[in-house]
């Protein structure tokens, strides 16, 4: 707008010196003060930031990464700034979608994915992201200009499309192998896929492109009466993908959007979609920076503040084909992976016996195992300023405690699982 | 701008109008076209969604509350226009504070008083609501400019200061007791305070405010880390004020700002702070609107995805005299709260021994209670649409559970205060 205005001064300018009459002069001078005065009030308009070549840890106020990049000093990454580096695709950019991907845009993700094909109405001003000025617009069209404005570090990418469809489909395939902005995997250009749909033909549309392209992707929920959610990870062959067990949210058997031309709509709260995008993003993020320990599955009842978690294992006789594939390559891969656990485990008992005893050591005195005094005297990785404390036990705590317990558990309920393949097979047999 | 743009047309039209020279009639043509191309710029600028007079269930694309009116159809909540009778002070426009705000403006509150000092800095766009345009507006400013477009039914008063001065301290006080907006209460002008401050000064002087008044509110805090947060609910006497027990997030001894100068900055995460904001106002929501299990603490550790809660009791050795004296009263109640309960126990059993027995029932026989049958026989409040499962389980059984609780408490409480507010009366009158 700016340019425009300059040029109609010009214009104006140029007037002035071409009329020969002076009585039009005094006409002239006061049109170029509206001019001006209108080129003020332009220049009231919002600025916008530009672009950061590298994230800094510098502490000062124009910088948008400062308290991102605190989360190395406070140990809790080991490099955030290789956020830079992921393309995450979003599937869905309603109540819960939009928020993710602003989340994700906050964060200084490297690419975004936005897939929708609705548009903004003011219907959905009761959840977070979409303002009442963007009414009419897609969904997608005003994510890109809210998230353009917020972070313009982020590679955007936007398909305003039904995924559903055949042609959608296709398109949707595409998108996902393109690899225009890192190609460090095989088979997918994108290092996750997140569902925010609202619907169970979508949410199977997403579970047969990541099947089919061995993609991990989440999940992600809010009941019909908007006080319970939930997320999920699914990877192809490890997990149950979500055609190994019945759905959580289902519209079975009837069409969804005969339900929503009679009427009828489903409740929604700015909180629920909220707090599940929050758990969807956090769990991106401890998924591609490697921190913390990623959920499975972790629900949100929010009537009783209670949050559900489990884990689920991939159905053998599950109905979509690419799972069934995925599966056989993770069985054929277990070897592998176990030969792997059983080196990492012998080097580190290498490591132990490797302390040097005294070749004069009649008495046969060994150096005891300090692991554990090392650890109580040595500070931990979470190092905080002088005087602050931490709110909940360190993080190190839990994922001390909590890996051993994981593995054991994850031990238990495979060999369940295979026990109860191997009864129903028998009794299938008879 | 678009009155601007007129003047300045209809002014080129009277330039041609009163040139005689027709050599200039060209340049003002083309000034015209180059006018009318930025009116059509400003065209597509915004335009305000208009303020709406009752919340209707309506579903249509244009009803910014048909998704919070299902609510009700859904069993959630028993009359959720309610809302717009409520007013709610949030203390701490910050990362979980304008979020907060955020959602209580689009699930349409009636009334929210907003604090802060600070501005918008660049610093601050790893979180959520803030833009970079913004930066340099103060943070209640920019908070009032968003919010009244999102929703211009919400009453928006807007508090540039810092709370924990002598003058602020006083402000903030008269804003309190403030009753503009409704007259319900005694002593407060509000119906619950909302603390989203980043420091341990600010949280005792909303601890000290709200004790003071007797007035209800929620604690919010996240850690330094970013991986972890809280909310707590207070209520004067009853449960464990701020000053009760050892605050959970301290810079304990150390200046804050002496940290802030020395380039030491927190961390943080627009996923952590959402999800903060988003459980706070979902416990205001259960709160204001009475449904669901309002929480007393909860905890969200985000590297185990854990959330633990909690209750807790005042101290009876608490250093605030406030604390002790609404302790005092709380205790002085008691009789009366126990007494109420056990009416409400006696006055069920009544009717319970009401059903009335034929005459001639020589054998004695009575009708079973079919209460449980009665519940399993017909369908729960919770209509869904054909085809429609829940995804956890179904709200009315937490409700009903919870409500039947609510309402022994909330009996006690009326008839609590009734009968302190008597014996306080005697007191006075000796």
């Amino acid at each position: 707008m700016e340019a425009e205005l300059k040029e109609i001064l010009s214009d104006v300018d140029a007037l002035k010196r071409s009329s020969i009459d002076p009585s039009l002069h005094n006409s002239i001078d006061q049109l170029r003060l509206r001019v001006e005065h209108l080129a003020s009030l332009a220049e009231s308009a919002p600025v916008q930031r530009s672009k950061v070549k590298d994230m800094s840890a510098e502490v000062i106020d124009s910088n948008p990464y400062s308290r991102l990049m605190a989360l190395q000093r406070m140990g809790i990454v080991a490099n955030y700034e290789r956020i830079r580096e992921f393309s995450v695709a979003i599937v869905g950019i309603g109540g819960v979608g939009s928020v993710a991907a602003e989340m994700l845009t906050r964060c200084g993700i490297g690419r975004l994915l936005l897939y929708d094909y609705d548009t903004v109405e003011l219907a959905n001003m009761n959840r977070l992201f979409f303002r009442p000025e963007q009414v009419g617009m897609t969904k997608t069209d005003a994510a890109v200009q809210t998230l353009s404005d917020i972070n313009p570090d982020v590679v955007l990418e936007s398909y305003t499309m039904n995924v559903t469809t055949v042609e959608g489909f296709d398109t949707f395939m595409s998108s996902l192998k393109k690899k225009t902005f890192r190609s460090h995997k095989e088979g997918c250009g994108v290092d996750l896929v997140l569902s925010c749909v609202d619907n169970y033909e979508a949410r199977m549309v997403v579970n047969q492109a990541c099947n089919e392209l061995n993609q991990t992707w989440m999940e992600s929920g809010v009941s019909e009466d908007a006080v319970s959610g939930h997320i999920q990870l699914l990877i192809p062959g490890e997990t149950a993908c979500f055609a190994c067990v019945p759905p959580l949210v289902v519209a079975s058997g009837v069409d969804e959007r005969t339900l929503k031309r009679e009427g009828v709509c489903a409740a929604s709260l700015p909180t629920t979609m909220g707090v599940v995008a929050g758990l969807l993003v956090q769990n991106t993020l401890k998924y591609l920076l490697q921190f913390g320990q990623v959920s499975r599955y972790l629900g949100y009842n929010a009537l009783k503040d209670y949050f559900p978690t489990m884990e689920m294992k991939p159905n053998t006789q599950c109905s979509n084909n690419a799972c069934l594939e995925r599966q056989a390559e993770y069985m054929l891969a277990k070897p592998a992976r176990d030969a792997a656990a059983k080196a990492k485990l012998e080097a580190e008992a290498l490591v132990v016996e490797e302390i040097p005893l005294h070749d004069d050591n009649e008495w046969n005195i060994s150096v005891g195992d300090d692991i554990e005094l090392e650890e109580s005297a040595t500070p931990s990785t979470d190092v905080l300023p002088e005087g602050l404390v931490h709110e909940l036990p360190a993080a190190d705590e839990y994922k001390h405690a909590s890996s051993l317990e994981q593995d054991t558990q994850d031990a238990n309920s495979a060999d369940d699982l295979d026990e109860l393949r191997r009864q129903l097979e028998a009794l299938n047999a008879v």
